[in-house]
């Protein structure tokens, strides 16, 4: 009750990634991929062209670029800029609408104390929030067009008692903001792409998957302004590591005609015993930091442009 | 930027407490206050009868309970207890609205990570949070008839960009509770009150002390629904011993008739050096904890009364 | 580096936990398991004869007392209660130069800011630590006849650069305990025995997994006064679920001749892209601390015995 | 008991710098200061010429180097940095025994969880360690002249039942370090001191204040091998604010001849209400953080020389 990470299967396996969804139904109509490689990233960009065809594999119609750096387990800090500054361009892109007076709203999702699902409250505390010096203090007080930028964690379910979406909502009834960034944890099915890939959509985020009641969706039909969403797979459901096994003996042994029976016979035993269970880099701890870091890095440059390192030093 | 305690002071002095105030005020019309003394708990009930009186004072109209227990600094476990009960029964008192069926939205105040700034957070994570379960689970799954309660801690201005009154207002636009319950860290003038007194008021919370803009009151009139408030002092401001200090002497010199020049004289130079200074119990980090504790059980048992303890197993 | 999970296998799975070792090889020489069912906890106890029976699974020789309580996912304080007593029982057995005068201390190993491995420290905050009363203030201070308890938690040699050894050999050349507890965190090979199994054994901690170095052994040899550990697993390797689904397959399939070869295959596949990764339970943060509680309270008890609530009272 | 500021104090005022006590006595024979400014740093050089000068005022004998800069309140990176360099000269200046194949021991004192008193352990987590790597990793692994860096924060006796000095001797004995250098926060008489004032002395530290039992000393005399201390002021006792007070009201009226009787008056106040009370900015969570990265820089520095950002990529 305390996780969200309790999203829809495809073919028994959860993911939150288009790109993975896509991955498992390459030759879908209505959606379509291009892919890119810059300078050691990998990028690919996804449209789902309308909702017939996000229903086919869970997602709502929209853009879904991914970033995938394998090389960021190095921790290499030319790499975590680059990254940094890939993801303000592709925020730029996707915010059509903003100007320099523009006032955006930054939404970190998940549970700071619950650690694999705490990155959106983290990014939240690196953001470069400006609202409350353009809007409170003395015009000339600072010396910058500044963008009016605030953030919220608002919390789960589990432990407000509350759904984001009331929060949220709300809140955007009241400010007006321009615009709304939302950040995630996302679930992923491969294990290597924890914390070297990073999902940017322009669907926001639909905590029924695509699925029925729009009216609770964090996304523009929802709120009514354009709503990003920048997610990280932090972690692989157990279950998905057991069927990622039997798919590798089936290839390897020939045996591929019986892998339907392998997986329903697996499934029982992993249902009963795993479904709990996730897995995760050993130091989970650190490496979702240096994430925070980078995707805090790519908001406030795409937000404050060449204002940003002087906010850095008088805000910090 | 970041820190809340910048109220108007009287005298010179800056209290957040209704008791101190009139301490300093003893015979203003329009103030009334009775005391009762209940097994080692001093209590103070003052009642500030309308507008005009309570700007005498810097406050808003309405009743004020103060809870003096000096004896908490022994951190005995018999009177965390009482302490407790008289809260939930003073809780109970001023929620007169309030039903079995009712919603009540706690609001935790302050800055989770400037620690005499934290109890409202701290009370946030204690409080038992049930609406997720009378709200989203099926009917019967839990046997008891439970009130829903929903908590957040909305953060600080200097570290969202966001007035708390906008995120506030929003939320109980789209949930709708019955009663709104406010915990604050106070200011005081008193070293000795520091987590030994709790003031319990049915006035909300007023950012701009009392006067003029009562749209952005976390109040009934800002919010539309009774709104109490819980406040605890957790700071004195170093210039408050300074001046203790120079009155001390003008008592105890005779000097009384140059205790203005006094005032005058120190006031220049603590101005310049300890405006930014706090006075603190050296254990602030645990007794905080300890007060959090006693606050939300307060809480706990004057909305789940019978319920709490198998709620605490529950929810724990 | 800063991980400690890198110890040796046993056909290829990883396990801390000798009653796991001994599941892999039950019919070994030289070592003897009883069982026992006790109120909802089996509880076994593997004695390991000598050095050359442990070598074969890798155990130095002595009692390993496992207590499984599968029951404890249900959180129910009655079955947290038992343990500890369970707990505190094993221990006074194993401690048995232990007097009223003794003093005794308490080393938490693992690293506090990585959530698997936070288990001895988080059980050292809550230890009741008497030394400095016995030791510093004058007698009759407090009116109880109470053993000397310290307690450290001493980090891991990738954060201090200090091999645990020399901090706690080095403490007991200085202090002269009469025993010594050590509590750590353990892999198993069972996702379903996370935080519902504690092993505690009189053999102390051996880094080097009973091979060759007992100086630097946190034993009764290395350290020369009885040395037990308290140990609970908190992780299993990724790759051990990967095997765990391989017999799965072999057992339902008949494949059983193939099964080496199979897990040969998944082997190559593994190592490569799993070895960093871990299986935890999604509410790992919580349960953590509940676990922390139950072993500090069999500590307490099994140190302080009727005092251990006085002493809460006053040392909390 | 869970709290070190309990020192010695000299007329009625507590303080923990040579700079201040000498302000009090500054003609005392003996004992020799040198001013110099760099750069907006102001620098005092104290030297404490034998052990009756230094008794006179609390103090072992030896260097007191205290580095003001005022301006580090407005948090410019460009001041961070020049405080940071001018502690790595200092520290250099003191180890004159110190060459690239050192073994350096740092140890971070007093306690984590009470804000102003972490200040040595939050420097602890900055410092960058290295004997790990040097000591166990195959030779060549990094290709640089490591000194061998290794880092404790053990914790204060009234949480480990420990006294510091038990665990820094053991483990001096076991890793014989070339030097050890200790970080603690101090009490100053003047809340302007705090954070922008930092000392660093070749005595180490004296629990004791410099009186009698030099065996539990923290100093190269207790410890066999030279022993550096770095403090930077994070409290002043309310009771020191309280007499300031009075010193400015004695000038400022002429009543110099009473202030002796002044005193005493308001001593009996003070010491009944205050003694437990202390005074910090109120932004201290935050402050703490800045100095402890400004000395973890400087140790760094000092110690890694030309490696220091390298190491900085490769460990951070």
């Amino acid at each position: 009750m305390k996780n969200k990470f309790t999203g829809k299967k495809i073919n028994g396996i959860y993911t939150d990634m288009a790109l993975e969804a896509r991955e498992l139904h390459p030759d879908l109509p209505g959606i379509v991929e291009q892919k890119e490689s810059i300078d050691g990233i990998e990028i690919s960009r996804i449209t789902i062209q309308d909702e017939a065809s996000g229903q086919q594999i869970g997602k709502l119609p929209g853009q879904y670029i991914t970033i995938d750096a394998p090389n960021l387990i190095t921790r290499d800090p030319e790499l975590f800029k680059k990254v940094s500054q890939q993801i303000s361009k592709e925020v730029v892109a996707l915010l059509t609408n903003i100007s320099a007076e523009s006032t955006v709203l930054v939404v970190g999702l998940g549970n700071r104390y619950v650690t694999p699902d705490s990155l959106g409250p983290r990014v939240i505390e690196k953001v470069y929030v400006t609202r409350h010096i353009t809007n409170y203090l003395p015009k000339g007080t600072i010396d910058m067009a500044l963008k009016s930028v605030c953030a919220l964690a608002p919390g789960v379910l589990g432990v407000t008692g509350i759904e984001t979406y009331d929060i949220v909502e709300g809140l955007v009834a009241n400010l007006k903001p321009d615009a709304v960034i939302l950040i995630d944890s996302l679930a992923s099915r491969r294990a290597a792409r924890i914390n070297t890939s990073i999902q940017i959509t322009d669907t926001g985020i639909s905590p029924g998957s695509g699925v029925g009641n729009t009216r609770a969706d964090l996304s523009q039909k929802g709120l009514g302004v354009p709503t990003i969403a920048i997610g990280v797979p932090m972690v692989v459901f157990a279950s998905t590591i057991a069927q990622d096994t039997i798919h590798l003996i089936a290839n390897k042994t020939g045996l591929h005609s019986d892998e339907e029976k392998l997986v329903q016979l697996a499934q029982e035993v992993i249902s009963e015993s795993m479904g709990e269970f996730i897995v995760t880099p050993k130091d989970i701890d650190s490496i979702i930091n240096d994430m925070a870091q980078i995707i805090a890095e790519g908001i406030n440059f795409a937000l404050h442009g060449e204002n940003t390192e002087t906010l850095g030093e008088i805000l910090s």
